[in-house]
Order: C-alpha cells, then structure tokens, then sequence
C-alpha cells in the first residue's frame, strides 16, 4: 500500500526507483570452544580470501567510476587485511584459547580498536576505522552474510540509509543512485550538500525511512517538496513521471540561461558565483553560469592525507582555479577546521562545545605557522586572476586586524624575496558570528567586503545547534532577527562603498532570494547547481518591488510569517 | 625570592595565608606477584579501617561545621566502603592471581567504575564518582602516601588548585579557608562563584599557581586586582596589610547603605536585586541591603536528590522564599537544566555542544509534564509575595507563545481546582540569545519583562564557549556588540512601558554598571556581596552625565576601547 513519508527537501529533483537500503546488520560473533582449531583457521583463511578479492574488485571499480582518491580508502583496508600484527594474533588466540574464528576475530580487533582510539590522536582513529570496516566485512564472510556493497550496485536505485557518511559516499556511484533518503540530516548536512553537488534529488531528515521501506521497493523521491511516496501505485508513478518530465524542462529553460547575465526585471545586476572545495569543481562552476566563486573553502585541500600541504601545493592549487576562472571574481576562505571539521594529523584538545570553540581564525592565530604558509601560498597564486581572501570565524575587530597585518607581512616578505604578488587583493571577512554582524559598521571601514556565512550565523544567532536534530526547529533561515542582522551588515557595507556577498545556503533558497534581493545583497554565493534556478527567479522579480516589502518583512514576528508573506508575494 | 602570577579577578578582597596544595598525587598500584596472600588481605583490611575512621571524622566535622547535605556524600563513600559487592571480588582476586591489594583494588574498582560510566547515566556515574574516590583513599593508606584532605585543615589558608569541582568545595572549611587561587577557570567558573557567595578573595586563571606556589609558602591572593604574590617580604606584606585593612573600612562603609535606597547622585533610583540558588540564600540578599531577587535559579531545588521535587516540595521551597522576601519583588526562573547542567536522575543523550543543545526551555519542551509542575508549584506559592516568573532561553516569540500559554493553562486548571492563585503575576523572559535580543521590539508587546542573561548572552554573540579556556580572551562582556544588544533590549522594553533587568555577572561589574546606567537598566541583579558596593558606586554618578556618553561609547570599536574610556570617566 502506498504511504508518504515526509522530510526535509534537500536537493531538488525526482527520483524513481527500487529502494537500496544501506545498512550494517548485527554480526554475531559470540564465543564458542571448539576442538578442531585447524578448521577454525582454515575459515578465517576463507574468509580473509573472500574479503580480499572483494575488496579489489570495490578499489578496481571506484577508481575507474570515480578516482584514485577515493578508491585510496579500499587500498587502505587491503592493508590491513594484508598486516601479519593483526592476522598473528587472531590465529594465536584460536589456537590457545580453543575459540571460535568471530570470537577471535572480534576480540583481538576490538583490542586494536580501542588502543587506537584511546590514542586521542585522529590519525590513529582512522587507522581503528579500518579495522573496524575490515573485521565488519570478514566477519560477514565467516558468517554467511551479505553487508551492503554499494560500489556494487549495477542498477538504478534509490539509497535509504540512516545517514550517509563520507565513507559511505565515496561508494556510491553516481551513476545508478538516482536518489536519497535518509533519516536524520537538515539542509546543510554531508548528504545533503553531496546531493546538490551531485545533482541528485534527496530527502533528508525523513525519520522512520529504513523502518519503513524494505529493500528493493518502488520508492519516489520529491527533493521538490521534501516527500517520499512508497511503493506507489501506477496512476502516482505517471503523475510523478510528468513531474520529473516538467522539472527536466525547467532545467532545459534554466540551460538557457548559463551564458545571461544576473539581472531583474528592473535591471539591477547582482553576481550569482558558486561555493566550491576543490580546483575540479570548477567545471561545474562554469557549466552552470557562475559569475564567480564565492567561497572557496580551503579545508579541503587539508583532508584525506597524512600532512599538511606545502606552500608549493598550495599556491598550485590555488592557482589553478584562478586560472580557470579567467579574471572572474574569486574569493578564497582561509583555513576554517575545528568545530565538525578535524585533520586527521593535526592533534586537537577535545572540547565540551567544539562549535563554541577553537575553530578556523581562532586556529589560524594558534598555529601561525599553518596560517601564514597559506597566505604566503595565496599572494603568490594572486597574479593569476581576481583573488579576493576572506577570513573566517572573525568576532572582533582586533582579530581582523591582527589576521590583516600578518598579511601584509607575508606580503612583504615575498616582495623582500623579489616574488611578485598582486597589488590589489580585496581582503574581507565571514560575517558568521553575531557580533560581527551587530558591529558591521566599525568592520566596514576596515574590510575591503563581507560575506555573509549564514550556516554558522544562524546557529549562533538561535544558539542552536545546526547538526543537533532535537533542535533543528530552532534552525531558522527566515526568523527576522537573522534577517535584520542580514540587513545591518549589507547597509554598513554600502554606507562604506564596499560590497557583500552571501555564501551559506541561504543565497540559493528561492524564499530567501527575494528578501535578500530587497536588502540589496550584492553578491549569491551558492551550490552551483542553484545558479540557473536563482538566476530564472531573480529575472522576474523587481528589485524596487522587493525594496518596498522589505520594512514590513523585517517587522514580522516569527520565521513562519515570514515565510507565509514572501510565498505570498510570489503568487505561491 | 618573591615572585607574582596574574589571574582572573574572581572575588574582591585581599587574603594572606600559607598555601595548601588542594591536589591529588598519583598513586602507583604496579602488578606485584605474592606469595603471602593472607598479608595482603590484611593490609587490605587495615587500609580500609583506617579509610573508614577517617571518613567518619571527616562526614562529622563536615555536618558540625557545614550542613547535613554536605556530609552526605562521605555517607556515599561509607556505603562504597562497606560495599561486599566490591570488597569481596578484591579479596578473591588477591587470592586467585596472587597479587599485591593495591593491584588487586585498583583493578576491581576500575572495572566497576568502567561498567557504571559506560551505563551513559548520570546517576550511575556520581557512583562510580564515588567508587573512585573512596579507591584513591584506600590506595593512599595502603601506600602511606596521604591525599588531601581539605575538610581536616585547621589553621587559616590559601587554597591552591587547578580547579574546584563541587566536591571538593563541600569539603572546604570557610572558616579557616582565607582564599582561592586556581589555575583554570574565569568570572563565572564554579570556583569563582563559590568565593563571591563565601565572601572570600579569589583569583582564577592564575594558570602556573600549582607548579610554582609549595605547601606552607606565605601567599597575599589580591582579588581586587587579580593577582597572586608568592613568598611576600615583610615590606610587601605589611603594604598589603594596608590594602587589606583599607578594603575592610571600604565594606565597613558600604555596610552603612543597607537600608539606603539605589539613588544617583541625580536622583535616579534603580532596583540593586540579588541572585539566588536556595531559599537559605535570602537572609545573604537581605543582609545586603538587596530591595529584590532578580533571578532565582530553581535548578537547585532539583539538584543532589535522587528524584524529581514534588509539587509540594517546590511549592514549600518557593514560598518560603517569597515570604522571606516580604512583597520584595522576587523574579523565579523556570528550570534551566541542559548545557553544563545535568540532574543525576534525568537521562539526557549526548549531545556534540551541549550549550546550543536542548536546554532549559527546550527541555521542558521536551518534558512538559515537569514544567507543568513547576509552574502549577509556582502559581500555587504566589499568594505568598510579589512573585515574577520569567522563561530561560527563549529564542522565538513561537516559544515564549508556547510557554505562556501553558501557563495560562495551569493557572485555569488552578483555579478549577478552587486554589487561590495571584491575579497579577508578571510574566518575562530571560534575554540570553541573539535572536531575542534583536527581535526585542516584538517580544516587548507580549512580554511583561525582560531580564537580560549576559552569561550567556555574551557567549553566544561571539560565539566562544564561557567554560573554554582556550577562547576565553573572546569572552567580552565590554564588547560594544553586547552594549549595542543591551540597549537594544532596554530601549525596546521602554518604548511598550515595560521594565528591563539585568542577571548576568555583569550586572555587578564596576566598569559595565555605569554603561548600564546610562542606557537605562531598571534593575541590577547579581551576588548579593556586589549589591552595596554597587550602590555605593552608583551614588556618585549622575544617570543624565553617563546618558552622554552612551553614543560615543557604543560606536567604540573593540571591547578594549570601551574599559579605557570607562575608566577614564570614573578618574580611574
């Protein structure tokens, strides 16, 4: 019978297909005495056989399918399988103990485990990850169960999970996973930004989807309204089918638009740029119509190795997407890791309230060294395009000051050293912390821009937790306050003559755009995948209009009314 | 050689004492193979009658010279002492691995004390707390190495510590326990208000005090200035002597504005209140001259049991309160558990930032069937004095909607009931997220007042953890963006003829309480030892002098700026 589940539309689209629920059954490895032990060793040798040829036929395919990159995760688990410290052990303890293969197993892997994670070190937890996914898979081999392959899939699905990791998406392939549906995630979670990147429609947030979809069911996916119809009968198939055709054809229609320029019906030009991670995201950038690149994040080129990046690797990188974006404007975030984000070679103290604590600029003043290789890396990539450098997690004037002079003294360390660097680099900060945005005014004669990182402000702004589910209803694009310090931010910028941009979620909602038109936000930095949408949006709406509206919208009580005033005046 | 460490101001008053080392020293109990078992459960026994006569001289000196409350948890650790289930297994396992008792005990309590943490109980936890400290003991006797004990000091000192945790505080005499100095910690740490409830000079934050300050040196703990001098010459000391006495005079002075009014030297009256945590705390408010309480944190009527307070209970607990008070306005605060407050008996999940997780309002969201009770509690004490009642952490006009109505709920349930219930109770809020201090101006129509929480106010603006050392420098309550909040707040309540207080520590702070004039706070609540001198201080100002100078200083740009230009307005 068919039923719907409700959720969280977390990329646009629809998605019709077999429901693949990915998930980890219970592995039992109970301890059993055994006499033949030679049997026992002889299973696991099955075992770890089975586990191995698996294991390259995943590694062979994700590097063909995706990259070399990703396939590195499975190279990793043949490792371990291959480590005679770990294999000795489990065979030992079969031999002395007179115990089952699991038993043995899972014990002498558990003691690894939890050696590895009490070392408090990040690397070594994912060292203890390994394990635990390598003893999850030859256990299933010992005892006959299958666990979800994903990078296996060979026909169209749909994805149900709890959640997906990023050791679970490096597995998917994007060409047979038409959908997600996971239980827990907002808008800005890693499913959910990994949909959009990969243009694939999904909901998050859906609650009870892996308890009430079994595998291989008919499941549509409404990434348009944050639904999920399962098991549908024939006459909701078709209605869903020209749902799909109808929201193709606005694609097509938003296609048009990738070589027009960002402008309303009033002619008021704004710049629609893109939020990247990596140079070879770029592509999609220019695919999509982008007009610049709004936020670079920078972490990324931190993660998945052992040890920091050179200032060589750097300054290539960085130069390579100023160089594919040909002049266009390029804004580049300093290093932001902390809160959520961790290197796995970079020790960091726990903390009771990571998002409250030494994160991003913070860091970036604790390991001065880190912080200047990368300015220096910056300025020297800055002659290939339009650089502009933002700094994040800014609070308080004398942090963007303090960030602003040890850029001036890299920049004249590498003159002193005859390198040539740009004279014009735009220098701005992250609007993301409350203070800053009450403050704008000061900031403003200081900063050559803002950009409004809404993802933070707005959990800082609620005190809520933007990953905590128990209080995402607190999670409020649309309250008016966020939308008033919105309004404080832009005003001080252009009583100043500078400009600001918006680079959190928020510049791509389609009930946001039009309130942030009406602030005269300058700069939508967004999800490239957006660009068209919010583009086709903007071409019919007034700015002058939208001014008009503006007072009234900021004088509503609550997120609600807000709402319920913009989709009103967008005849919704 | 005399030397001097910089800290945290955290409790006013001069203190010159010998140090005490409040630390534990580590307690070796290496595996050792025996032959005489018997021996090692004989010292064992003896270890444990020796633990024993200690912590009944402990629990009766703690009863004598504290309260009953306060001895109960040596009553804890005579249970765990006593305990078979755990005494048993270290006998056996002495006997079975022919082992040393001290192996043998400390393995036996571990296991427990792992087994009860991993139960993700908080209730369970305090036990294995217990366990954990009663072991230490016992280990301490078994190894003749002795462990503080604070609870048998008896002659005047300066406590040295890397912290206080409530349980150590239980033990701590204030007759002869003259000052504080800890290494971690700020204005608002457990340790810092302890001393400021206790009266007694405090430094916090002294970072290096353990490693450089040994047992039984003369130390002067300066908590007017947040300094510490170690080893004082005899010039020094006698320099101090002065201060202290000076100091002294100064509160003998403050003392004679007891039964004064709040009155500037231009004839404008505000109301100094107090903050409390238990109906004992009142006789401190009233002997200081409090004309109100401005917040009454009713968590501790939920804390140190093993069940939730009946309605009785805390209908009992709040009208002593108000009748103490006697028509005094007294503002309870409804329950705040969450963040960094746990109740031992309420299961609570983990949460990645517990402080922009479910807190206070949120939780009782979440658990309504307690806010009901408290508020039924509440409503039902009314008739006994001016009580207000206001919410903590309300971020949306939504919520507050939600809570009132609730409480409107239960006031017609009441009143059904035929119980006698106050017509005109006062209904507000705390002021403690960004969000509601923007949006005041439509909180204002709704709210019959706002008392502004700076604690947390200020950490969520710059977005740095209150209880996180490593950000602590961006913990600012002079930052103009928290002023600009404030008034933002205070003019918004006016403007609806309603009143605005203040809860926070900076309600107290000698630099902030002009600034707070001057932008028109009615009410000032904060410990009960700051009200006469905050009285005495606002005497001497002149509101329509500070009005002046609100503009300019609210367009200062660092936190920095604004501590200058206070000071140089108060001479200083």
């Amino acid at each position: 019978m068919t039923s719907i589940l409700s959720g969280i539309a977390a990329s646009n689209g629809i998605a019709i297909a077999k429901a693949y629920r990915l998930e980890h059954p219970e592995l039992n490895a109970e301890k059993k005495t055994v006499t033949d032990t030679e049997k026992e060793i002889a299973r696991l040798e099955t075992a770890l056989k089975q586990s191995k040829t698996e294991l390259q036929a995943i590694k062979k395919r994700t590097a063909e399918q995706m990259s070399d990159e990703q396939a590195a995760i499975f190279e990793a688990h043949l490792l371990v399988l291959n480590d005679p410290e770990l294999i000795g052990p489990i065979k030992d303890k079969i031999q002395s103990d007179q115990v089952n293969a699991e038993f043995a197993l899972d014990e002498t892997a558990s003691t690894f485990v939890t050696m590895f994670e009490a070392m408090d070190n990040a690397y070594m937890k994912e060292r203890a990850a390994d394990i635990r996914d390598v003893t999850t898979r030859v256990l299933s081999h010992l005892l006959g169960v299958t666990i979800p392959n994903p990078s296996l899939v060979t026909e169209e699905v749909v994805v149900i999970a709890d959640d997906l990791t990023p050791s679970d998406t490096v597995q998917l392939n994007p060409e047979f996973v038409k959908g997600f549906v996971t239980d827990i995630g907002g808008r800005t979670s890693h499913s959910a930004i990994l949909a959009r990147t990969l243009e694939i429609p999904a909901v998050t947030g859906a609650k009870t989807a892996l308890a009430d979809i079994a595998n291989g069911v008919m499941v549509i996916v409404d990434g348009l309204n944050g639904e999920v119809i399962i098991d549908p009968d024939a006459e909701t198939i078709t209605r869903y089918e020209t749902k799909k055709a109808d929201f193709a054809e606005q694609r097509a229609e938003w296609a048009q638009l990738v070589n027009e320029p960002s402008v309303t019906a009033d002619g008021h030009h704004v710049e629609l740029a893109a939020n990247i991670g990596n140079p070879s995201d770029v592509t999609g950038v220019l695919d999509n119509g982008g007009e610049g690149i709004g936020l670079y994040r920078t972490e990324f080129l931190y993660m998945g190795r052992d040890s920091f990046p050179t200032e060589d690797e750097q300054t290539e990188a960085y130069a390579s997407v100023l160089k594919q974006m040909d002049g266009k404007p390029t804004v580049v975030r300093t290093l932001d890791i902390g809160g959520d984000k961790e290197l796995s070679y970079l020790e960091m103290p726990k903390e009771l309230n990571p998002f409250l604590g030494v994160r991003a600029i913070r860091l970036a003043f604790e390991r001065e060294d880190l912080f200047r290789t990368q300015l220096r890396a910056l300025l020297r990539a800055s002659v290939h395009g339009n650089l502009k450098i933002m700094f994040p997690m800014i609070a308080t004037l004398d942090e963007f000051r303090k960030a602003k002079a040890l850029f001036e003294e890299e920049r004249a360390n590498l003159t002193a050293e005859g390198i040539e660097v740009k004279a014009d680099i735009e220098v701005g900060i992250m609007v993301e912390i409350p203070s800053t945005a009450v403050m704008a005014d000061t900031f403003a004669k200081e900063v050559d821009f803002f950009s409004i990182g809404t993802n933070d402000l707005i959990q800082y702004t609620l005190a809520a937790d933007r990953m905590n589910e128990r209080v995402s209803y607190l999670y409020q694009p649309y309250n008016p306050a966020v939308l008033r310090l919105v309004r404080n931010v832009i005003d001080a910028a252009h009583k100043e003559g500078k400009w600001a941009g918006m680079c959190g979620e928020m510049a791509g909602d389609e009930i946001a755009a039009p309130v942030l038109l009406g602030l005269g936000l300058d700069e939508f930095s967004m999800s490239a995948s957006s660009i068209l949408k919010i583009r086709s949006l903007l071409k019919d709406l007034s700015k002058a209009d939208m001014e008009q509206h503006t007072e009234t919208i900021l004088n509503l009580a609550t997120a609600d009314e807000v709402e319920a005033y913009v989709k009103k005046l967008l005849g919704q």
